[in-house]
């Protein structure tokens, strides 16, 4: 069972200070025993907690300590005084705060004096207004653990619905000329291995969709999945990959369709992200594959238009915590 | 309430009578007590029916006695025998059958002697081989319409959603350059107009989706929302329609998005049929909207896998069925 006292916490960065990450961290500890959460421990700025949570809170220095702390306070470690925050107000040194607190959570995580790395949402403008010059926290993570981002794979996981998108954030017109059977083929793997290893499935099943309408209807609508998907499909099977495709990407993601693969890859954001969020809106988890650390996150935004408000819904949140400490049972 | 004894019966083509066909239409009409379903009148062949089904049969020659023949037997006109169909096996005798259906369905619809068509599942390929020139089945409706097939709009709707794709069976390299202002507007005039006439909706709401993840990101992930999605919103507030959008195509389809439109608008095939399919798999109907007969259809194909093994469910042809009538009813 993950979460005995003999291991490492999860270590959760509280994302945007003014977003919602503060308040559904906070919800989420409030959720421990009737959710069974293992220990947590929260990186980021008291304050802004206290802004949107009157519970206790326990200001630690050393993360050996929060397991202990756990059951009766919220364990935290505090980053720089970002100073005042004001929820749904987002400032560069919220900015700030945020990046310290993905960068020590992350730390603590590649050093495993935390068992796996949850991160709060972001906000991606605020961060490159303080020169943060990654596309997002996927690729920081990545780097900081001494890996190309090209390797470290985006897996959209709700509880019926596992997706990875094989292009993420480009345009539509470009992804066919982005899509190659090496780029299919890496990402099959990572995913597969990451089924196994982090997922417990012995012999994942792939399921692999294609690019256009009726996954081209033979050639007529299309020749992507002639000339580079059913090539990647082959060479996946070559290596004993267990993959059906390319299948037509409508009739793939009702209930008796998705009981056939343990994980969908889509060829690109919208194709993966639709029927994710369609299903599992309120309780999907965004993971890194590929990674030499566990790492989730909630699949939602700062929502700053409801931070503070209490409209925000933990359930993500829980769902990234449950599923960071499940992975890293497996690993373990 | 549609299915007064004084209007005219639906009538129902067969669609190619090898396949699930002629099984859900005698299904639908085993359910007609059940399900209070309107009278109907399959046009196809009696003996593609028995081969799959023991229930009562009334061949007739005159359309006008289907409702009273409706009560004890699913009322059927046949069209010229096509000999033995195989369930599974269509042949062109099977697919010249199919297209008698669509045909004289279609004409009794036009001529006022059905209140509405719903036509059954077809395989494309059978249609061309024996000369049929058209897509589908929408644009032969259209044109013995008297209409471009062009303004013919072809919408999803399940009991929760409703998606119109701007553009359909093409591949996802050409929706880019296919798109434009005025395919949009049309479009969604053509919506528009259709969920008020058909649907009863007094002041449609509608949501238009973007085209790229995050619907462009103000650009940095694909312009097509700035230089043609927004100005044909802009547009259709000129027009004083309810429009909403651009919208992130991923977070316009959990139940509290859905909550905020009559339907949805999206650019390319999957992006409507991706979410409406995962949602409705089993009971989405295919309307044709802008057409001045009514016509539905299941949101399936011919099934010929299953075709004969009592596995097809009729849940979308009785859905198919419920809103022609319902439809039909709104016009009279």
């Amino acid at each position: 069972m993950a979460g005995a006292t003999t291991t490492a916490p999860l270590a959760i960065s509280i994302g945007d200070p003014a977003g919602v990450g503060p308040e559904i961290i906070a919800a989420a500890w409030e959720r421990r025993e009737t959710d069974a959460l293992p220990p947590f421990l929260a990186i980021g700025d008291a304050r802004a907690i206290r802004a949107v949570w009157n519970g206790p809170i326990a200001i630690l220095s050393d993360p050996t300590h929060a397991a202990a702390a756990f059951a009766t306070a919220l364990p935290l470690i505090q980053v720089d005084d970002p100073g005042e925050i004001v929820p749904g107000q987002p400032n560069l040194a919220g900015a700030r705060c945020a990046l310290d607190s993905l960068e020590l959570a992350c730390g603590l995580a590649r050093q495993g004096m935390a068992s796996g790395l949850v991160t709060g949402p972001v906000a991606k403008s605020q961060l490159a207004a303080i020169g943060f010059a990654y596309p997002g926290q996927t690729e920081f993570v990545a780097e900081r653990c001494g890996m190309s981002a090209g390797n470290a794979v985006m897996m959209l996981a709700g509880p019926s619905l596992r997706t990875v998108p094989i292009t993420v954030h480009v345009p539509v017109a470009d992804v066919p000329r982005l899509l190659s059977v090496e780029l299919i083929v890496g990402r099959a793997r990572i995913t597969a291995r990451a089924l196994t290893r982090d997922f417990g499935i012995e012999t994942p099943r792939l399921a692999i969709a294609g690019l256009n309408p009726h996954a081209g209807e033979s050639g007529t609508l299309g020749r992507e999945e002639i000339e580079i998907i059913r090539p990647a499909i082959d060479m996946l099977r070559e290596d004993g990959i267990d993959v059906i495709g390319p299948l037509p990407a409508d009739t793939m993601f009702h209930p008796p369709a998705r009981a056939r693969y343990d994980a969908a890859l889509c060829m690109y954001h919208d194709q993966a992200l639709i029927p994710l969020k369609a299903l599992h809106f309120d309780d999907g988890v965004n993971i890194t594959l590929g990674l030499p650390i566990i790492r989730t996150s909630p699949d939602h935004g700062t929502a700053f238009d409801i931070a503070g408000t209490g409209a925000a819904s933990p359930n993500a949140m829980i769902a990234a915590i449950r599923m960071a400490a499940d992975c890293a049972a497996r690993r373990r």
